[in-house]
């Protein structure tokens, strides 16, 4: 087991990543409150792992209730938030309950505003399912729902108290979803870290075929980057923006393509390659730097194209991205593998960027 | 104008107290980030005092929306509070705008939760509107919406950048509603402060009549009162329960008789007297000082004695308190005047002292 410590001003908390943690209580124990657990999951998710789980805590003597949401992004909004606040209640869970997520990143963020909100705040714990939650949502606090005019419009910081990591529930994660997580992990190494780029371009293969020792050590690696990136930046004003390298080409290509059509990572894998084709414009990667990017990505079965869609389209779209201020289009690109940097692009560079890369 | 100041860990707010003050600008200004305001009220405290507030606000050239509500805790719930997201997003509102709650405890408490969940907390500012809100939420960042199972169930800490109190809105308070704030006021100087029961029994007859001077100097000083106490114990373990004097006793008459049916400070005049007879009972209080406590809540048109209702139902409603723990009663009771502590009551001593109330 790796345990990566997230320390927070006034408070910390471990990630424990690893194999079979999910039947280990002494894990969970000593970061519960109370005695009441309420797990909040989808009905897949609950129907591989609850049981287990449930079993753990069972064991230990707590009272263990459930609130299965459906699956996907579209239920992400209040009126399923609702339903965990009715569960809750009916199970009259008092502000000492751990409300727990068990699942990825859309149960995740609602279990954890429905934790920073309940009775104005309970305990949290996630125990993240998918690669992409392991690797994106176990650090930052962002929790909340979408409203029908934009994602993530409401919610709240909240953090966990534990983050339970257990690598064997990747098993069942449909490989078109551990593709997803690997293309943040490589985010992580274009970003920040050009030796775990060598070390993902040797493992990535094995990582995809499920390979829990190396899967394990990158999760880790990649949580470990985001808590030194969140904790120098907690305000998002500038380093924190860097994790977002890809994310706004790869927004513009999810709205267009409706959210679910493409996954957030392969939408985010398409837009690393849009970026990392600006900065060769710019000059500073190499024609040899960019493919070997796409030679990651294809090794972990992501795209490297956008959609075909018409520029305009394309740039209108990334004009809407909440990170656009007062009308300046801030990209994240490369200055080199390993080392990225927020850079303000004239509107006329990035149309024919653009052009470039959709006729391609 | 008197100018309390609110010393929070690592940050400060000012309430500011006065006649005129919605007018002047230049209080207002320095504790906005942009130029939007969305001010969230109600039709009737809308139809008063938005113009001129809109009036101040906009001839300095911020950008004002308005979202009402309709008045009254029946409409403080999840369905209401997203009513204001959808004015947000309407009105394109960003992550640098400022929530302004101009209203009573309802419309602040709604509006508050509001500004602390949208796009995860934007800038608030309180204009509380009724006597009540001005002296009890100005301090102690509680906001949230009730759900069917319970009152404030649903919420978050959330402090303001500023509270703006303009005593002249007092004018239009209903009398009755002038009243319940008193009995606010009245708890702070029974629990901690027996010279401000002193000059409550001088000057609450002309406070009663609107005697704005009066009226603010009370405001200040229990704002004051709050403040201390919640800065001392800001996670509600120790001192801050003496904040519920009457409030249990209370909350029993308001469940048992149907939210609105009694006001909120109505009930907790009530309630005060059940305490203060207990204290009594206990030989910590006398009789001239149970009758000083009536005397002053007569003064203030309040109610001083329980609506007719059985003790073993009383003593069931009192039991449903969320301050409850473990079965054991707690009551804030007087050791003297001015002088209050938390008690652990036997259900035998509490049944005893209802039996004797109820069938005064």
């Amino acid at each position: 087991m790796i345990t990566v410590e997230v320390a927070l001003p006034g408070r910390s908390y471990p990630i424990h990543i690893g194999s079979g943690l999910l039947a280990q209580a002494e894990l969970i124990l000593p970061h519960l409150r109370g005695r009441q657990v309420m797990v909040v999951s989808n009905p897949q998710v609950a129907g591989l792992y609850l049981p287990a789980l449930r079993q753990t805590l069972e064991a230990q003597g707590l009272r263990v209730a459930e609130c299965l949401l459906p699956d996907g992004e579209a239920y992400k909004d209040l009126e399923h938030l609702a339903c965990i606040f009715d569960r809750l209640l009916a199970e009259g869970m008092d502000r000492r309950c751990t409300v727990l997520a068990l699942g990825g990143g859309v149960v995740g963020d609602m279990a954890g505003f429905a934790a920073a909100t309940y009775q104005r705040g309970v305990n949290f714990i996630q125990v993240p399912t998918s690669l992409l939650a392991q690797v994106d949502s176990s650090v930052g606090g962002k929790t909340g729902v979408n409203h029908p005019r934009g994602k993530n419009m409401i919610g709240a910081f909240k953090q966990p108290a534990l983050v339970l990591i257990d690598i064997d529930v990747l098993a069942t994660l449909p490989k078109r979803e551990l593709a997803a997580g690997m293309a943040e992990i490589i985010k992580y190494a274009l970003i920040r870290d050009r030796e775990f780029l060598d070390w993902l371009d040797l493992h990535a293969p094995a990582m995809m075929q499920g390979e829990p020792e190396l899967l394990a050590e990158a999760v880790a690696r990649s949580c470990r980057h985001k808590a030194e990136v969140v904790l120098r930046d907690e305000f998002e004003e500038g380093e924190r923006a860097l994790l977002n390298l890809g994310h706004t080409f790869g927004h513009a290509i999810e709205t267009h393509c409706g959210y679910g059509n493409w996954l957030h990572g392969e939408a985010v894998a398409a837009g690393m390659v849009m970026a990392a084709r600006m900065s060769q414009q710019a000059g500073d990667l190499s024609q040899a730097d960019v493919d070997r990017i796409l030679a990651l990505l294809q090794a972990c079965q992501l795209p490297s194209q956008p959609p075909a869609m018409h520029a305009d389209d394309f740039q209108s779209l990334m004009a809407h991205d909440k990170k656009v201020l007062d009308g300046r289009q801030r990209l994240v690109l490369l200055r080199a593998l390993g080392h990225a940097e927020v850079v303000e692009v004239e509107p006329e560079r990035l149309r024919q960027a653009l052009q470039s890369m959709l006729h391609a």
